[in-house]
């Protein structure tokens, strides 16, 4: 029997005390000096290598060179941020965006450590974003979240786009469901333009993304997809970011898990995030990245920046903190 | 100076005299028998083998090897269909989802394919469907769209989502732009779920599809974006499945290239197609994929399917005869 994944991430929350993730979003040239590549001054990545092309040139060949020094570099930091956060968090949410430049060997690397993050005892929010018809939603999600269930280099969880409705969610889901794993759909993301059309005004005097709420929440409350927690394999992502809508959309949606974006560099607070909770502290899962992961930069840690994990492991230790102070209750 | 993309791609169809682009979505199991490996029966895709990690089991390593034979048939599959139909049809369309559950082969095939296609002399028009928040956007757009102007591997156009707004598709467009490629903005997509969101009805009594395409419209105009042709580095996915609303959307968005899928397999007509140009033949090209790319395991091509590149060509010419006759006028 196949365990819940919304049972899976509230037991690990509950277990940690900790409602909160990091997001892995590195790039290399916030990397600390000694994990970075030679040539990482470089703005723009490698464009990856076609292999066998009749058209492979000396230059692609050293394109190829870097993107595999660069991938390394993201492992080698990786590993060391997981290991790091590991003691404090359920879990860790890896953005493929940031690998996918450097091409295979990026891609290569972000499996890598998923494994790295399962060996640490994290739940893997892989943060992809991805969607199309469901003919090829179902690609993706084979992509994502196929394989064997004990397979470690895939993800728990992955991020979901609604934009094409059922079709793009629904492939994913099928995996998710089979496999004990749980799917992330966006509903109130944490940027400027968010609004553009997520805040469209509909007919009935709601929003695109309260319309969005319902509908989620109808696929999370369908048979099959609740656990025993009450809450479903299906999640949303929504960020605190327009508070009167947060609030609505948490009453929309009481199945459920709420992934909360936002955070430290995205000018969230933790009284924000409180909103995405139930009222008894359980129901969301609060990301911070940047401000977590290049805690050395930040000029409270600068006397320590040398030693670069502690100050990530301290910086997620204080983010753990700040959280579970506004939670309605400690779950 | 950089040639706008919508100059690029208004004149490749003029020169083909032809409206259309192959859309290669290849499926393992669709293969033609011979360029099969040996164990493709298996419905799922191997997953991603973790390098140098402390994980890696027997069957690991044997999926890495099966991942490498399928993305190498893929590749020869997709060579075959691009010599095909290069001599018929100015851009070619590959879709990146059937190349992910290969992990790192599957991404290095795809470029292998993009490169291949340059050397047909085709247009490529990336399937990505990516978008994020724009930092994390910027980094989809360097692995989509990155690279120097003229390097092989890299897609001429990609295809992105709207629901971030601006931010989520800023970062592709600032590429395209400097760089001569172009970006494809869903507004109508051809699933059968895809008025659930798309289609949500607005205060104005407009659809969030129109909403979106008014506001594609606005980003397409913008300065430095159109070029001679009248036509924008900046163009719409829509299908025509809802006639009514595809006239709506096609006035709304003058300066918007339209890529638009859903024929063949998914059952749109030549006839639905021909609303989705511009009254002189000209702001449209329609997608083919499945009716052409595995037109060997049809009826109509059964007593030659031995020659499945010809059944491949001749479907080919086929479509492009379909959508010549119904332009409003042959460019």
């Amino acid at each position: 029997m196949t365990r819940n994944f919304g049972d899976r991430l509230t037991a690990a929350i509950r277990e940690k005390k900790a409602a909160v993730c990091v997001g892995l979003d590195p790039l290399l040239e916030r990397l600390p000096k000694a994990l970075r590549p030679a040539d990482s001054g470089r703005t723009s990545a490698p464009s990856p290598e076609p292999r066998g092309s009749a058209r492979a040139e000396p230059n692609q060949s050293r394109d190829r060179e870097e993107a595999g020094a660069s991938a390394a570099a993201l492992v080698a930091y990786g590993r060391g941020v997981i290991n790091a956060v590991a003691p404090h968090v359920p879990a860790i949410k890896i953005n493929i965006a940031f690998f996918e430049p450097f091409g295979p060997d990026g891609i290569a690397a972000y499996h890598e450590l998923i494994a790295a993050s399962h060996e640490a005892g994290l739940i893997v929010i892989g943060d992809v974003k991805r969607a199309d018809i469901g003919h090829t939603s179902a690609q993706y999600a084979k992509a994502t979240l196929g394989g064997p269930g004990d397979d470690a280099a895939v993800a728990d969880a992955v991020t979901v786009n609604p934009y094409f409705g059922w079709d793009g969610v629904g492939p994913f889901v099928d995996v998710a469901r089979r496999t004990g794993r749980g799917v992330f759909v966006l509903v109130q993301t944490s940027n400027e333009s968010a609004a553009q059309v997520q805040g469209l005004t509909l007919a009935d005097g709601s929003t695109v993304c309260h319309s969005v709420a319902r509908m989620v929440q109808e696929w999370a409350s369908a048979e099959g997809h609740v656990g025993s927690s009450g809450y479903s394999c299906i999640g949303a992502v929504v960020s605190p970011r327009d508070l009167e809508s947060t609030i609505r959309v948490r009453a929309l949606m009481p199945n459920c898990i709420f992934l909360v974006p936002g955070f430290g560099a995205q000018g969230r607070t933790a009284d924000e995030a409180a909103k995405c909770f139930n009222s008894d502290g359980t129901g969301a899962i609060v990301a911070a990245s940047r401000s977590v992961i290049y805690a050395y930069d930040e000029a409270k840690y600068r006397d320590r920046s040398a030693d670069w994990q502690r100050c990530v492991g301290d910086a997620c230790k204080e983010f753990v903190a700040a959280i579970r102070m506004v939670m309605p209750r400690t779950a």
